[in-house]
């Protein structure tokens, strides 16, 4: 039995702040966590070092499911970013450590290939129209089969999932910048600028857009129902998703496909929304859901419904969640497709990955574990740089869903 | 207006783990917000220093609602613990300020009394029943009218619920204690002391009982039935309630009364299970259900629905939050109890509150804002010291909920 | 603890009848209230002056909640439109002199401002659709960015909504009018006007319009399909609401925003149009709807269901109400929009309101409690002068929805 | 065509207060309406003097049906106590007009006589339990075949229920009396109490038990299990019923018949009750739920679900309503019971009904119309003395459901 032996927390900002846990074995053995919530990373590192550290140092590697159900139950507060992003860490670097030990790659333990690869779609977008087909463009070139598009609405200011340089990232401010929203603004300019894309592209590809919890269901409904005809891979979170059953609105209304989870923590958050069919793609991801051993069950959950796999994967988690998603991705049956930004180069000064994007699609590498590499050398030289998503308000200056 | 001009995040442990915010405006007014949680003190500590505090400097004190609004929305990663605590903490100081800038108690702004005092139950406890029947003696001598019994079960160490010295704290060691559960063996021993304090006491009293998450609903329903006839006032946590719906199953079991609500963090943890009428109590507290603001709108949507409430207030939480939640139950039409352990006297060296324990009511004074004061000289003298609350394990060694 | 030491109601009649509640507590602070009940005033200062006043005087002016409970469950026979004014009223007055007392506008006692001011819409009408894309016009030239639009319907004589004069007012009559209604040729006529004034005027700006309770739940989805291209922000009281489960009919059918509530005088009469999120807007008003008090808690219970908050204001409620409205709009999370139709002239000879119109949103003022002045010596120049409401009659003679 | 040429509204205290309606046609011919609302009796009273009786004038007496759509749809301001009593009254009394015009008594205008009287239920009570049996054998002894037993709580003054003198009138303070609740002692008495009257008397009539909306359905389903041996007739108002789903739960939890609606004033009140046949009985009366024309309709909705008639009939309503019910008790086939409680012989000075109680059943007389008269004279001897129903308080000095 190999114990674990030190736990130990790197936060490191290569392009982005990343938190990540590194746990080694009484045999040497090590393994990685991401434990990235974007603007809020002290926090979770907090909560590994101060209080589930003590926890692990000592206890029994092999026993993944029985940490989870430590840290999970033990916590006696449940549930919530910070408590399952901490958890998840933990839980992926065991999965790491298991698969090193045995000498596989953690798909193999997951139950093995159930295809080549993971489709992935990437995110074009533009300060124009035409800035936006050109992405389009770009990203087809590049292999892509499945492309996000997002244009700035005019006279909406920085119009969330509109890249403003090479990359895009919303978390940009030692402040969280106030942007301004306008939903009539957007809901006349969004079916216009993607029946453009259409136009220009045809349907030979998958065209995925993203509301943002923007909406109301009636207002989401509308949307849905007005981009039937141009055949959307998803409408990605039209609503805010706390209470489960407003989906049911937007169900009724559009037959669009509906995806949903990436600010979801655990099972709970969507119970609902997949036995009850209201979505069509569950998004949580490894890092924000628990880890391998919860998400896997959200996954199973959505089997039973028909409901399939399209987790979050933004550059606002790690080399490592990607590493740990793409593995997951390959076993399940009902995957869909996963979400990919390519991370800043400065990035892989930190976090050197091994899965690699093929034919628009991701694959895992061979090597035992997740594949993942982190220098704490370079790590070091990156430090923490505190920066927030930004807010969304109203012209009357109320809050609205960023 | 007057604008934020500091927030301290104090952290200090007299007799517990105690976290505070306090808040100052430009005016000099100050107030103060419970920040604890059990056990993972020092994350919502981190949550609020690292990422809360910069965003409150300068801010106007005077609007509660917006800051509440671009708390919970700007963070994007919604709900859990850790995040609505820290939320609760800036919510309950602004109401502090409020009150005092007013020169009103924060009942009045509240909309007023609405009775003359909190009914607040007290917890009985023994290792054997002879122990529990001289402590539930005890607690009517101190004129409570409402009290919580519960007797160590033979056999299981540790029970949840049975104090060991003069305060009972569960958190108490520098790693968790693991206690054993049997399920068996407190279903069949659990009646038997329950029906013995009726049998010494009579009904001429209000008796509680905490289950604490440790059954299945079918369990539950089983227990709820057997004691009906003891009318209990309330069967607490009679099964761990991430899955709302099924309540549904102990409520068709059984007319005795439950409540639930310690673990929950926000209105859409119980929606279902007060809208269903599922539960007869709501159990959230200021401290951990996002403040006065958010829970005020948890208790007047269970007023809808006849349901009442009980508020969490055992010592896990400090006189600050204590206060605020006399203030708030003052003031509900649909208030049913209030927990209430009294803390340690080493913490009133820190925190003095006004709030009075008469006739087995807890009443606020009339002192502006919540009437709670910190020494924060006092409060530096005790520095915090690492606890964790127990985890549960059945006999095979598989963790149970605590 | 200052009491009610006089209550008086007064009736007036400056361009409409108004009346209005006005208490004196012992500190010699007064507070306001809205009572008017369009075309059923008396009954309603019937109710207070002989059956609340006696009740009121030597009464704690502080414990709103107390009151509110004590005139609501000690009547016995609750709700309804007289008896829920007549609370409304007391509720209103007592938030007023809390306002007052605390030194503070009414909005920060209800957790201050959470958005600077509160979008309203106008009333544009027209006896031809000429005059009504006239009307349109004038409402844009006056800044209003939120205009309903109803054109009289050839061959309906006296079509609602229709304004004669320079001011709408329905309740002309010393008997009530009778008007006819055609169901077919309004069906047929509506979206044609409405997509003339979409033709004329385009989608920059907020188009609302009423159906006034006319059309069965399949009329009403017919009307909204047929609309939803001309995007209307809302359809008002598509059919009459005392059977709520009839709305799902018009949700199933049609994704054009639905508004309900003027009519409404509590929590139970629009409980499942919320929680089945049958409407998107819910329009109940302070004085209908047990005051600020009461309808704070259908908003806050709207919120929770995404339902945004869209308060009746026409000029039969005086200005009382009127700013009473704005102080809890600029509160709530999800208020949506003011009804707003500008008084008389002559009604602010007795009423002094301090809110005001800028850029189509009303302002509160920062004056101490809701800030609107009743001159009483004014007021008795106006003595009440008795109107009716106009009665709907099909061609066969049958009483219809008015 | 005969037209209504006087409308006059007659407020008279024979005993207690009452409000009659009494109009007059071109051809001579007179009918009554109660239009009394305990407590609220002004207000009605002006709801009907200043603006429904300048609408009756010369308005067709025969057109019942159009009145009734013309006063309800036409008042804008739906529903209610006030508006529906008005209402009831206007509608009442031209039935009694229109069997005066046939010649007939209501009942044969109503489809005729379908069983010979209508059973009631007496009310027997006691300040103690010995007082109680001796009142239950009183009514046996006086031919009622259907008796309410209610009995002083001991440690709760003034219980609903209890008569104090010959008469039991709760409303009877110049101001509310204040009354203790205490659910607990309640629920701990009711059960033995009323196990007494079954041993005493045996099962060999109809017991019957008013809780009053005193207790939360979780209460009341308990209440009801407990007293399912006792086989009651009915438990009434076990619980506040503005949320008719709150009753699932008390029909889950008991088999115990379940009768409700005394409070309410249309069929929007008890529609889901009925419909879901979460009732047994529905107790609406013809003064308060919009007089024959609007009962009957709930009468016949209540046959389709199976659930039986059993109208309020209290003191708190004069002869004439009481006649009013018993005409059309007679004539549906769903009717249940009929409560009676005998006026006060002052009452009879002024009200001269001809219905004879016989054999337990309530008999109408064969005359033309309702068969009560009138007697002005008398009734100017009995001015307005105002009164009010108590107002319910719990120990700490919250207002609960009277």
């Amino acid at each position: 039995m190999a114990t674990i032996t030190e736990a130990k927390v790197v936060v490191t900002s290569p392009g982005r702040n990343f938190v990540t846990l590194k746990l080694t074995t009484s045999d040497g053995v090590t393994g990685l966590g991401d434990a990235t919530l974007n603007g809020r990373e002290l926090a979770v590192a907090s909560y590994l070092r101060d209080h589930l550290v003590p926890l692990l140092i000592g206890r029994d590697a092999d026993r993944i499911e029985d940490m989870w159900q430590y840290l999970y139950k033990g916590a006696y507060w449940r549930r919530g970013p910070v408590t399952m992003t901490a958890i998840a860490a933990v839980d992926t670097a065991l999965w790491d450590i298991k698969g090193k030990v045995a000498g596989m790659p953690v798909y193999d333990l997951l139950g093995g290939k159930a295809r080549e690869g993971a489709l992935v779609y990437g995110h074009a977008s533009g300060a124009t129209v035409g800035e936006l087909l050109e992405d389009v463009a770009r990203f087809q070139e590049a292999g892509y089969r499945a492309i996000r598009a997002q244009a700035a609405v005019p006279g909406v200011a920085g119009t969330y999932g509109v890249r403003k340089g090479a990359v895009y990232e919303p978390a940009a401010g030692a402040l969280p910048e106030e942007q301004l929203w306008d939903t009539e603004k957007y809901l006349d300019f969004a079916p216009r600028y993607l029946a453009r894309v259409r136009e220009e592209f045809g349907f030979d590809f998958h065209l995925l857009h993203d509301v943002h919890h923007r909406l109301t269901p009636t207002e989401a409904g509308r949307l849905g129902a007005r981009l039937e005809e141009l055949r959307l891979f998803w409408m990605e979170d039209p609503s805010p998703a706390e209470l489960q059953e407003n989906f049911r609105q937007i169900r009724q209304a559009t037959t669009t496909p509906i995806a949903v989870g990436e600010v979801f923590n655990s099972v709970w958050d969507c119970q609902q929304l997949i036995t009850e069919r209201l979505i069509d793609y569950i998004r949580c991801s490894v890092a924000h859901a628990g880890g391998i051993t919860h998400l896997r069950r959200i996954f199973h959950l959505a089997e039973l419904y028909q409901v399939r796999t399209g987790s979050h994967g933004a550059t606002d988690l790690s080399p490592v969640s990607m590493s740990a998603a793409v593995h997951l991705d390959v076993t399940v049956p009902n995957f869909g497709i996963q979400e990919y930004m390519e991370h800043d180069p400065v990035t892989h000064e930190v976090f050197r990955p091994t899965y690699e994007l093929r034919d628009g699609a991701l694959h895992p590498s061979d090597a035992a574990g997740l594949g993942v590499e982190l220098d704490e050398e370079a790590a070091a030289r990156f430090p923490y740089d505190p920066r927030y998503l930004p807010v969304g308000r109203r012209s009357d200056g109320s809050v609205h869903d960023w």
